[in-house]
């Protein structure tokens, strides 16, 4: 079974909000085993809102529909609704007792506007609200010869949720026959896209009961694999089964396997190997850190670090020789593998990582291009140097230097 | 005139993704004066998008598409496109040979998918990508005897940025008729949402001409007005006028009044007053650094700093005493006073902030609970120290904290 979800009301297309609450409602509808086909957000126009509701109505089993439900005249799906479907409200005398009850106890006086809360579209079922005045409506119709599900929700993420959970889960799960979706995602650093979908296209796509999405986003390549199946371990055994052809073939490239993040993954890592970990950062100025210890529990395996963004600070916390910076420049090889040498040194980590670079817009020049990184991981024994020159703007290269100079320190202690 | 956007990408039906690309383009269209009409999100299915697609079309006179443009099997923007009105695609000799190019530049082979990147909706013209590999496509048609524009443009929010300054903003600017619109948006920290509403609304509500719109995001509070008027003179008094006087009723709780960031307004500050600054971070781990070092420029006044996680680091980078760090625990205001001094003297800097405090989820204790934060800014005449306990997540604790931090160095130096 398939759905659709819309969220009714102008707010959501102006550029400051978005709507959340089908977040919220894929969650739920995936878990009773429900694909989402398109969703859309329309305003407070019922003409325009109809004409959605029919699109939706063609294509999809289930319509959910989010806000639109309060006691203005710009809350039009009620009407909408009706409208699509070719049939009237009615006001429905109890919710309208309900309603005055709910003003009198508070001691005011209903404003008149708020009795159209108590319209509900012929043929629907009210679903109580218990934290709100607007109620849901559940609409179990034939249209097109086809039976169809429409459920009206408040925009109120609260009221929406709890509508959701009490009223309409135990009745989708009557309805739905039971079906179940594994979804598992595989994440990829320093591989293009293009490499990483010729190199495993041949292997998913023989897997066709399992949906493949490939996502560039963040200088990491998400895979995504989802199934549908009868029984939760048939799903699961088939995207398992994908997924682990997939990462022998992509091998220590492949950084996560559950959905941890590259952080986590380097402090797992770090933990398990009873490592720890500095950093000295000039480029990057603190993202590396930030990104490390964004990870709760971070404070086991990292000891700390150094923003150097001046030359007096390479020197005052990482012990980068003066003569050094003179002879190669800020950004060069030698001041990279001299700010992971000597930041280890100085908080008495096992690793230490330095980062050097031009990240621009301004500071470039023929010699240090902008987008120029160093990046520099010292172990006591050895110190590995990758030079790379990125392309983008300041927040880019900065974000690319940071996954790089994470995937060096995981692949070394892998 | 008006507009719809349509975002191509099964991964953004899931509950792990959002769609943000349309917030964007609706901020650039609202300002050429495009109304959008409705927003939708579908997946990888060629069948689905171009029934989306021509949906829009019946609607709207401007469609845009983010996404779905990449070089894999999943990118169904361009078919569903070419479905859609009816015609084919045609694989670009040109942009053929760039791709084959910029694979050569990198000596990679060209992996043979990407050759998709070439294929135009016939009667398209290619939008060129300076970033990425998938050029976007501008289609200016006749669909049903109305003038229709449909906009092709890449799903990374960079790339599609990009092209959408470069090569579109000109084009639609020389198609839709000039309309005036003026608006701007006032940015405030530390006040409490309901607080900045009660003490404007008998302000702005005065102003029927401008729309002004409240919204709480990122722990500040933003304003944002607009108004349309016959001159373009008219409409920006008026808004000018507006925020005249909110600013005057919220006076230094307004950090930017032209849409810069805290960070920007900070380090604009500290150059014109000549003032360095350096910092050292326990709880937010850099995460202070990283958004000043996000800044071009900020080199100029910001030095460094040390993040300082572990005890020992907090003496070695920051001179913290270690009877201090005894006596009173890392989380306290004399430790914060001393970070902020200590940082201060090593750096050479005029400012020195130091944080301290529990972002949790662990770590809490009865005397130092999660969300305690202590923040010091020292001028090398005195130290001002801040506490707070924040609610929220690690994230939001760490987030509130920088925040916090980066407004008491604005209102140390305005």
């Amino acid at each position: 079974m398939n759905c659709e979800i819309l969220a009714v009301g102008s707010e959501m297309l102006t550029p400051f909000r978005q709507d959340t609450n089908s977040l919220y409602l894929t969650e739920r509808m995936n878990a009773l085993g429900v694909v989402l086909l398109a969703k859309g957000i329309i305003g407070d126009n019922r003409t325009v809102a109809a004409a959605a509701i029919r699109q939706s109505l063609a294509r999809a089993d289930i319509l959910l529909l989010t806000g639109g439900l309060g006691p203005t005249m710009d809350d039009v799906t009620r009407e909408a609704v009706a409208l699509a479907l070719g049939v009237d409200v009615v006001r429905d005398p109890d919710i309208l007792t309900a309603l005055y009850k709910r003003f009198a106890e508070r001691r005011i006086p209903m404003p008149e506007n708020n009795a159209r809360q108590a319209d509900v579209v012929r043929g629907a079922q009210p679903l109580p609200n218990p934290t709100g005045t607007a109620p849901g409506q559940w609409i179990d119709t034939v249209v097109d010869k086809h039976r169809k599900l429409i459920i009206m929700l408040p925009g109120v993420p609260s009221e929406m949720k709890a509508i959701f959970t009490a009223e309409c889960e135990p009745r989708l799960r009557e309805i739905i026959p039971p079906s179940f979706i594994a979804a598992r995602m595989l994440r990829i650093a320093a591989l293009p896209e293009s490499e990483v979908d010729s190199r495993t296209a041949p292997i998913y796509t023989t897997y066709t009961d399992v949906e493949t999405t490939i996502l560039a986003a963040n200088s990491e390549i998400q895979l995504h694999f989802r199934s549908t199946a009868v029984t939760k371990d048939r799903a699961q055994k088939r995207v398992d089964e994908l997924c682990g052809r997939v990462e022998d073939e992509l091998g220590e490239a492949v950084f996560s396997s559950h959905g941890e993040t590259l952080e986590q993954v380097v402090l797992f890592f770090l933990e398990m190997r009873g490592e720890t970990l500095s950093t000295a950062e000039s480029c990057t100025g603190g993202l590396v850190a930030q990104r490390i210890t964004s990870v709760p529990g971070s404070s086991r395996s990292y000891l700390g670090g150094a923003v150097v963004y001046a030359n007096e600070m390479k020197t005052e916390f990482a012990d980068v020789p003066t003569k050094l910076l003179h002879e190669h420049g800020a950004v060069s090889r030698p001041v990279a593998a001299a700010l992971a040498e000597g930041i280890r040194e100085r908080t008495g980590s096992t690793l230490g990582l330095g980062i050097t670079g031009v990240a621009g817009p301004g500071g470039g020049s023929p010699e240090t291009p902008v987008g120029l990184v160093y990046i520099a991981l010292a172990d006591g024994r050895e110190t590995v140097i990758k030079e790379r020159r990125f392309s983008g703007d300041r927040d880019r290269v900065r974000w690319l230097a940071s996954m790089l100079a994470l995937d060096m320190v995981r692949r070394h202690i892998m």
